[in-house]
């Protein structure tokens, strides 16, 4: 009744349903390297290359999806964000995972058992300890420091997400070490353009001023102080920036309102902003064109809605696993900011993200409308992503793409993750896309020739990442 | 031509295609007995335990599924909801039975004709007439009385819909009875907390004034009326509230105008109130807090539009089957309120149920942010409602909850229904479940493990509705 | 590895999956007769039936959806809308189509070169040169005038789409020719009741005038003229109106501002209207009571947002690829003027057309609210349109309609389409819908019983639509 069966998680053949999606996989994708072109690694951990503590502070420590999975679960906080033992920490996981059958956490646990673990296992109350064990064996040999799981996914070029006023010390350590892997920064401005908090926002600023030297009094020298932090990333390497919505902002011309205002709540002399995303739609289409200059990817992830919980956001804090997915729409806004951009020539190549799924069809129709000579699918309808990053999810993305789009210029997988583990993602990806391409090849839909087939899952793992980003 | 085909409606093996989904039917859950945790049966019926007089008595009276469908399929209204006999009524419905294919009527039909009746044909106007008479002898014997059908299904308990100044008589004369089934109320005082219609909203404070024998000239007094309803309906069993929305209010503070305004509209001095909303958001806030101290499940049903056609609101009332899924998004207000509650550490066990399924994955999202150790997913993204209840709809809700929350951890299937025959829908639920987790058995996704996966269907069909509900 | 596989795009099984789906479309539907009652043909070119002069000229000119395809793929805007030769564009396009892989170009590209030109290749750059000579040689044959290509495709009736100012005059010649195919008229206004250019709107204003024979000084004048040209399409065999909106406009009762204004603006004294939605859901609801009075069936188009690019629009005009889904939702407001019409006794049967899918329930709910006594589903949840018009919407449009409504019952196909050669589609849908149907056979969610299944695909591609719009 357990016997295995030829193509589950453990095997080679998992997700592929098929010998065409066989083909396809074995013969052209298995085997590429990894462009991560998005994600949250700390620099800092690659770069000093310690080894972990614990297969729970490289497993589970700060991983919201397996938190909300805990939670949802009945188990209590203590053994979750808390201060229990590391041990016990992981047999609540074990206790947990089989009850996540059907969540990607699931099929993401076992892969990361698989590789790089080598634990072809699945975790149960009952073998707890022994993988606790064997985890931390590997964890404790030089094998598995950062820079060597970073190593074992064939990781060929990673790029972080970075504050503007960071010195970005550890790239340029990274750069002139020994490390093979290329690990970019990339720019996030949000907390520049998008006042929240106010009293964070001004210390943010301070940090900026001291960083690019001069004061910050008005909004021409914030966007002078961007510009140059701007120009200090694209040395070091930097092609990528990113900015994170609730919604897109509506566009917004500069205006002497808006700057006079401003000009007192830089001065601390105001406890709020009447109307910051005015502010941050007129930034962020500033910092667009500079994108644009520089030639460099902007990312849009539009349509989190952040620590919904506000007992545990006191309690736990933020990236705790209380976001969800916003239901508002935002197109149409993005669209006039994209077409400003465009016919005043400063349209940058885009990637949006999108967080809630019903969206999918108005954004693949969106980013159609903005193309350029020589450039294949300049705006890009991007990966599902967070809560996306399943699936039915990933599906669903790909199949809108294919449908309103060309998926054959699409650029890819990437993690978006904050753990070293998951890069096990992109091979899910690419058995996935495999998978589909394959079962269309098996019943007509698509040609039956491997060659052609073949270079477009390819393309998509890798060769169309190269070129869009240029690395 | 016409063989019967090893899976047809009438087979053992209906919705189930393959080995796997075959073992966790009938290994694990085809004999459990239903908990039908929310209907709208009415408790006379069952107390009564009278004969219905014919098949169309029991299966098209009042049943707008089928009035929806006869009318798309052009049948004049007189054999709908007219006055035409029992025997042209059904035989109108056997002419448009082979118009259903595909949609959940086609299949709904044949299940009810198959259990209890045990009638294995499809309906036609050729049979019409014989499926008649064999409905008919049914029904006149003992073995179809109400109750015998309930038991014929195996309920163990059944939740009606109940008016908060119902005197629940029926409920307990049934609890006093030898019928084995438990038979409890639930509460919905949605006509107490929401004005549409001034008049009417009235004579429903005035029937719930006599009920608790004093007059009710201030939200404080309504409140108080509504918590010794909730305090009676405790006593007599009840552990579920139900509310229904077009969209869900926004909370709203006490505020003296909004009491001014509600003072004055209980007098009777005003033909209008201004915003109901508002009131409805206030009450909705403090009745939560109410369920919470009784630790009851609380319900909420969004996403329905009421009584579209005026002419034939006029000419056949309310629940005749104009009605339609609303298009308007509420989640965000909704977390609002469920964030309040649970920072005011008043937040009851919930489940949320979303008509329109565009929806699906920001609620699912929302519920996994309010948990609590001890409880297995104490907020709920309830199944596939109404115009959902249908294998496309299930199977999305499904895969939604199974994406992005814990499905192992979900309550099941509920029928809603006002009729007796529509039990059937739980063996549907459970085919279609078994399906579901047997293929991905087949096909490598899940462990091939059927301890495993079995104890997850039946925790999905039976356990968890009883723990959670703590029946 | 390039063997032709059974059911490839060339194949006679093409999307035909099972047996049960062959049985269906060979037995039951492959050699109906197409009805297209709704296009955008231009009946100058049927009338006149003159050779088409490059394959370019039929194929690629206009064709804006070949065009975003090119432009996604990074050709340059020469080779799409520009002055580079036949050949050149031809071989551009040929570049991009081994790159549509799963976007419905790729099959309706090949199902165009099989059909009528008999071509059973994939087009690459490697044969563009062939491909193009011998759909040259076919379209200087008289084989394949404007005519003949209709006739190829058993087209019994097709409707275009007409300006109210159109003398018809091609209609009545291709009436009183020997071509066999009704080539009928349809009334599309919305450039008359839809202010966006206040100088376009006076230029047809005057121009209507002249073919009425009156002044238009009023909104009383201006639905007097249509209601006079309502009259002359209906003398020369309209059946149906069409109208296009990106949401439906809400109801608006007449009133002296509406009409001051209006009157002040046909003076040519106003540069703008200040509120062209409310004019537009006036006279929309006056001419829908003139279709209801002849019998029409009225067509709404919701949820296209027009020339999204300011740049292309003004280097290559409307109509070019530039638009994208709205996000917007606008069911309720169609509802309640349905609602209205329908009280009135003044509802025509009319056809929804939606092009956001995350609307489809919604839409297919509010259809079942308004039927009639004797007309199968009076309101039609019409066929997945432009960015849907592909197999994943197809079937969703087609799901959402059978779990909701009754597919048994729907009008089925059109082409909606610019191109002779789209006609296709028709075959396309066949395909799709009986292996739908044929699936569901197999599995045993169906009836095993051809004729009755056979007759539904029959009815739903041809009779159905015979019998709605009385062709």
């Amino acid at each position: 009744m357990k016997d295995r069966i030829p193509n589950d998680i453990f095997s080679d053949s998992f997700l592929l349903k098929n010998l065409k999606a066989e083909n396809l996989y074995f013969g052209f994708v298995k085997d590429l390297p990894i462009i991560d072109y998005h994600n949250h690694l700390e620099p800092d951990v690659i770069s000093n290359n310690h080894n972990f503590h614990s297969p729970t502070a490289i497993w589970l420590d700060g991983d919201h999806y397996k938190w909300r999975a805990m939670r949802n679960f009945g188990i209590d906080e203590k053994f979750i964000s808390g201060n229990t033992s590391d041990e016990e920490k992981f047999r609540k996981w074990a206790e947990t995972v089989p009850y996540t059958l059907r969540n990607p956490l699931f099929h993401w646990t076992h892969l990361e058992l698989k590789n790089p673990f080598g634990i072809k296992e699945y975790l149960t109350p009952n073998n707890a300890n022994s993988v606790y064990s064997k985890m931390n064996d590997c964890l404790q040999s030089s094998d598995f420091l950062p820079q060597s799981i970073i190593e074992k996914f064939k990781v060929e070029t990673l790029c972080t997400t970075d504050d503007p006023a960071d010195d970005l010390g550890f790239h340029k350590a990274l750069k002139g070490s020994l490390f093979k892997t290329n690990v970019l920064p990339a720019f996030r401005p949000d907390v520049y353009i998008n006042i929240i908090n106010p009293q964070e926002y001004l210390n943010k600023i301070k940090t900026l001023e001291s960083v690019v030297g001069f004061s910050i009094h008005s909004t021409f020298d914030l966007l002078n102080a961007l510009q140059s932090r701007i120009n200090y990333f694209d040395e070091v390497g930097s092609k990528i920036s990113d900015h994170g919505f609730e919604y897109f902002p509506d566009t917004t011309k500069w205006n002497s309102d808006l700057e006079k205002e401003f000009t007192e709540f830089l001065k601390g002399n105001k406890t709020s902003f009447s109307n910051p995303e005015a502010l941050c739609g007129y930034l962020l289409k500033e910092l667009c064109k500079m994108y644009a200059e520089k030639n460099w990817v902007q990312q849009f992830h539009v349509g989190a809605t952040r620590n919904n919980n506000s007992l545990m956001l006191k309690n736990v804090g933020i990236n705790a696993g209380y976001d969800a997915i916003s239901e508002q729409y935002f197109a149409q806004r993005m669209s006039v900011m994209l077409d400003e951009l465009n016919s005043e020539g400063q349209l940058a190549k885009t990637i949006i993200y999108n967080l809630n799924p019903i969206y999918n069809e108005v954004l693949a129709t969106l980013a159609g409308n903005f193309n350029e000579s020589g450039i294949k699918s300049k705006i890009q309808f991007g990966a599902a992503w967070w809560f996306l990053d399943q699936l039915d999810g990933m599906q669903k993305q790909l199949n809108t793409l294919s449908n309103i789009g060309l998926i054959s210029t699409f650029v890819g997988m990437l993690t978006d993750s904050r753990s070293l583990l998951s890069f096990s993602r992109h091979d899910y990806f690419r058995r996935l896309l495999c998978n589909m391409f394959g079962t269309e090849m098996e019943n007509g839909m698509l040609p039956n020739d491997e060659e052609w087939v073949g270079k477009i899952v390819q393309d998509i793992c890798f060769n169309n990442t190269k070129n869009y980003f240029g690395f």
